[in-house]
């Protein structure tokens, strides 16, 4: 849906028209800008509260940068959203995460002014500064190079390594700290403490308070002493502003903290900053939410919250008639404190993620219990092995995508100790809007490698209570359960809870000719199938692997006895996932048949709903029928063997 | 060989030995522990300069802790072997690193004593939490959990995620930080700058001389001025350390710097740190290689030397008769600068590995050029991508077991936006006697699933620099060349390069009946086996694959329609790896044929040389021979279909 941008912006399409207005004018379009933002966000949906946060400093920056030829990095990139409609997006801005439409995230091929493709956490710093360091090589000593990154992406070790790195690189690097004291969910950790220890200034303010009492007692004792008095002012606000401060332990100049919601302050200080060389940082305090009076309150709630009246501030549900499947994310919320009420070594662990992966019910529960442990999947994945050491039964939950981050420490620190965690992957296969950062689509293959790793994906909502119970049993070592954003299937999911044999497949259905088998939710679109081809005379069987390792091999061979035709069928790459593991399974046992793997294809999926992803990549219900058609033969009888 | 130990050392077998010992004989037990460690390290071989730093930092520990109550993690372990001897290991050290002998590395099935595997680096704050929170929820409020960390580990961001969060757990938990100024190569960064400047501490010191010179001079006005400067003194001090400090900023309380070599002090603190509650940082200077002058002098050439004379300090090197072929890393240091010669988009990158992978030769050719980003291979890759943005070339080295901590940066900053980072990718397959946590034992499974990637091995020098040539071409996107540690097969490498089509693999010999398709240097033990073979009536062909993405499907078609019978052959793991591809290649064209995988098996493959690992794991020419003879029938006529 289209709105009308005010007068100012309606005739801004890139930085160049911004440049013509006045500093007094910034204010308005500034004002204009979020409106516009909440304007077609509430009728279009997408991220709303950070970029609310960062408009005075989008609307700064592209004042005062000469971009594209200066580069900026938004961290993350859900606060790019000013950003886009000041460079050249603004009427096409309501496609935003629509499938077709322009991404959610920067992104180098849709924009020269989207220097580096975000959605992960803490990767700006590196990135300008590899850019920073370009220009240095390249003499371009005029060239301005800025990362914009949260207090949040601010605790992922990454952005530390890379501070730690551009201090010592005499290169044009400003770093803006957008410190707004959220991520998705409210920060944690020591940073987020110190940084608010800094903007409320109070031990430095007490403390210049104090010896500006006393200076003034010493100087009002005569010229010699007031002259002291000066020296000692000098002396310690040097000392203090030299060593006082975290950014320049690391050798970066610290300016702030500053207001981000006073464009004008804004301008000029990045005008100046301009003209510093070197690593610098520019601490800027932001509101998320900012301007729209119930994302300010409710930061959480309001990082995404779906369509709503921007007038009532009502958030839209489709109205359901009869009772809905949950979200997988609440049936591992609600499951794992009923759980953990029954095994006292149960802990819960999330890397920043409370709401999205629904731990923060376990949070609320049992605090001693369930750690939000900041932007920091590496510490969450070696955090919940120390506990593990200790025999206790940590579920660490992180996105299939940003598990990516701590693959290292999945295999140094859990899998050669074969210690019991339990990796719950939450965004497991296409993600949805997010896009390609976003898709879990690789787990598959890049868990299934690892030994003595467990690695499975539940069907349903029963099965991933039976397979979280499974998992925290005794001595199961590492345990990999993955699964999808967005409801499930099983409106009577909370049935009680049995274990899993580990490795063990089950038959959905019985058929001829073709065995389908799946892993995971997809399995529902199989069974959408199989119905549908039954009405048209094509019996299909159907089976649910639910582990790609161990592989349930008794059933393989029954399956590879029966059926000369098999099809796979897997939400995730192809290369080296679950059909993969079939194939190597075949090839070691000499079975012959023909295979074909259905799953997403070897090149990046971008953004949509998931159901358009899955017929983009052959393998939702329609996918599926037209190659059980392509290869099995139509009966007329209804005899199906077993 | 076994040496044998002092008069106190011989009676140590646990550190309940140690205890009985009076803080006096202290001094003696580590004169006789560093000489134990040269003693056996000269004639064995191992990690040396490491562990020598840490001789009064162990007694110490193991003297105040009560182990293994107490819980000690060693980060990356390289310094443990102090730990090791104290710790009922004496006796057997003289095994270390050898095939069946003792672990290099702490190692939880080894020792109870070794309370945290480990081998890569930063992991030691996460695991030491994660202990210490456990035994905070388990009411065993006496437990002390003590990380020591190296300042180069400490440069590893999931170091910097590990405080953040531990400064708000309120554990017990204590950092000790063993400030030596060095990793492999001396540190490099911002923080190694602070640490220096803390232990040096001029600017303290020179504000505290400063003030103090003043208020002396204000004290000598009167008796309130006197008054006055003690409060400024206060203030100021209190001020001081209480924000001065980066750790402080992070809500551990800091204490040191102090002499990690005097080892009555060292106790004096740790008996008084243990009462300590919370988290707590104790900053230890300590020199890397300590009591060996020679090593104290070069500290990068005596991390792990080999066997070498004590007395003369020289370095035992195999006399060559005549030329010998180069290790791979040369072949590479040399390449990179030959190429960056002739291409001056070509940047060289490595994080903390120079001397390792000879990257070193290109910092000191062209110090503008190549980088060495600290530990830190997610910074690594990142600013590689923003290198490449700029439109440079970047050589990203990094071993193939650490570039498991950069998974996510490579898809998603590097393949997602098709940047063209080359990512050479040392120590690729089976490391060797640094074990399962160094072996590169997974990157063609978890890189060929990636999109966009091309990935690569060479079977020899020559190869490897046509691969180098190749990559730094125009245009080629994200380009891995994965390499094995140690010396290659070509006394004449140094040849003119070429480029190789990408995705084009080669033959290597004709054969009938039974193809060997091999990827990578293990392709030489496929040489010597088919040598033996043909000699033995057995004509196998033999194929180089040299790109496992994109494969070469032309030859593939050649090779299924020849053969039924294949070999495949790589050094590294079988489930998801080369063989694995081949399989998919072979279903998605309806190739029927006996397929037998070798390669690294689904278990953590211990420590020994590589050729003893290949043969354990059955992939070494003597196994390929079995292989094949079981598979093919002996001919008498030599006379082969070409």
């Amino acid at each position: 849906m289209q709105v009308t941008a005010g007068d100012l912006l309606q005739k801004i399409n890139y930085p160049s028209d911004l440049k013509q207005l006045t500093e007094e004018q910034l204010e308005k379009v500034c004002q204009e800008l979020r409106q516009y933002i909440i304007d077609v966000v509430s009728v279009n949906g997408g991220h709303f509260g950070a970029s609310l946060g960062t408009v005075e400093l989008s609307v700064a920056l592209h004042y005062i940068l000469n971009t594209p030829y200066d580069q900026l990095v938004w961290d993350v990139g859900h606060q790019a959203y000013g950003h886009k409609i000041l460079t050249g997006r603004r009427d096409i801005f309501h496609t935003n995460r629509m499938y077709g439409g322009i991404s959610g995230f920067p992104k180098r091929s849709e924009s020269e002014y989207d220097t580096f493709g975000v959605g992960h956490s803490s990767t700006s710093i590196s990135a300008a500064l590899g850019m920073a360091v370009a220009s240095r090589y390249k003499g371009e000593t005029d060239r301005q190079h800025v990362a914009v990154i949260g207090d949040g992406a601010m605790t992922g070790g990454m952005a530390f390594e890379a501070l730690n790195h551009a201090g010592i690189e005499n290169s044009n690097l400003l770093v803006i700290l957008n410190d707004n004291n959220m991520s998705i969910d409210p920060n944690v950790g020591a940073l987020k403490a110190y940084l608010t220890d800094i903007t409320t200034s109070k031990p430095y303010n007490r403390f210049r308070d104090d010896i500006a009492h006393v200076l003034t007692k010493i100087s009002s004792i005569g010229p010699d002493a007031f002259k002291m008095a000066k020296k000692i002012e000098k002396s310690i606000k040097g000392t203090l502003l030299k060593k006082s401060n975290l950014f320049e332990s690391l050798q970066f100049r610290y300016f702030g903290p500053i207001d981000g919601h006073d464009v004008k302050h804004l301008v000029r200080v990045l005008r100046d900053l301009r003209d510093i060389p070197g690593p610098k940082l520019l601490h800027c305090v932001t509101v998320k939410g900012k301007g729209y009076a119930l994302a300010e309150k409710d930061q959480t709630k309001w990082h995404a919250p779906g369509l709503f009246d921007k007038i009532t501030g009502e958030i839209k549900k489709a109205k359901a008639e009869k009772p809905q499947p949950p979200k997988y994310q609440d049936v591992f919320g609600h499951t794992i404190i009923e759980l953990a009420e029954q095994n006292p070594k149960i802990m819960g662990i999330t890397p920043a993620m409370p709401s999205g992966c629904s731990l923060n019910m376990m949070m609320k529960a049992m605090p001693e219990r369930a750690f939000d442990v900041g932007i920091a999947e590496q510490h969450a994945v070696t955090f919940s092995a120390g506990l593990a050491t200790q025999g206790l039964v940590p579920f660490c939950n992180i996105y299939s995508s940003f598990m990516q981050r701590a693959y290292d420490q999945v295999i140094h620190d859990v899998a050669i100790q074969k210690l019991n965690v339990i990796f719950c992957l939450d965004r497991a296969g296409i993600a949805g809007a997010d896009g390609p950062t976003h898709h879990g689509a690789y787990d598959l293959a890049y868990m299934r490698c690892i030994p003595n790793m467990t690695v499975s994906a539940p069907m349903n909502e029963e099965e991933l209570r039976n397979l979280m119970y499974t998992a925290q049993q005794e001595n199961m070592g590492p345990f990999v359960i993955r699964y999808p954003r967005g409801t499930g299937v099983m409106v009577d999911w909370q049935r009680p809870m049995k274990a899993i044999q580990v490795g063990k497949g089950r038959k959905i259905c019985d058929g001829e000719e073709v065995a389908i088998l799946s892993i995971g939710t997809i399995g529902n679109e199989v069974v959408k199938a199989t119905v549908e081809l039954n009405n048209d005379g094509f019996y299909p069987a159907h089976y649910d692997l639910r582990f790609v390792k161990p592989l349930d091999e008794v059933l393989l061979h029954d399956i590879f006895k029966k059926f000369g035709k098999v099809i796979t069928v897997e939400d995730g790459c192809i290369d080296g996932g679950m059909g993969s593991a079939v194939l190597e399974f075949m090839a070691d046992n000499n079975y012959q048949a023909e295979v074909v793997r259905l799953g997403i294809p070897d090149h990046f999926v971008e953004h949509g709903e998931q159901p358009e992803l899955w017929a983009e990549c052959g393998y939702d219900a329609a996918a599926i029928i037209k190659q059980v058609k392509n290869m099995g033969i139509r009966r007329n009888a209804h005899t199906i063997a077993s």
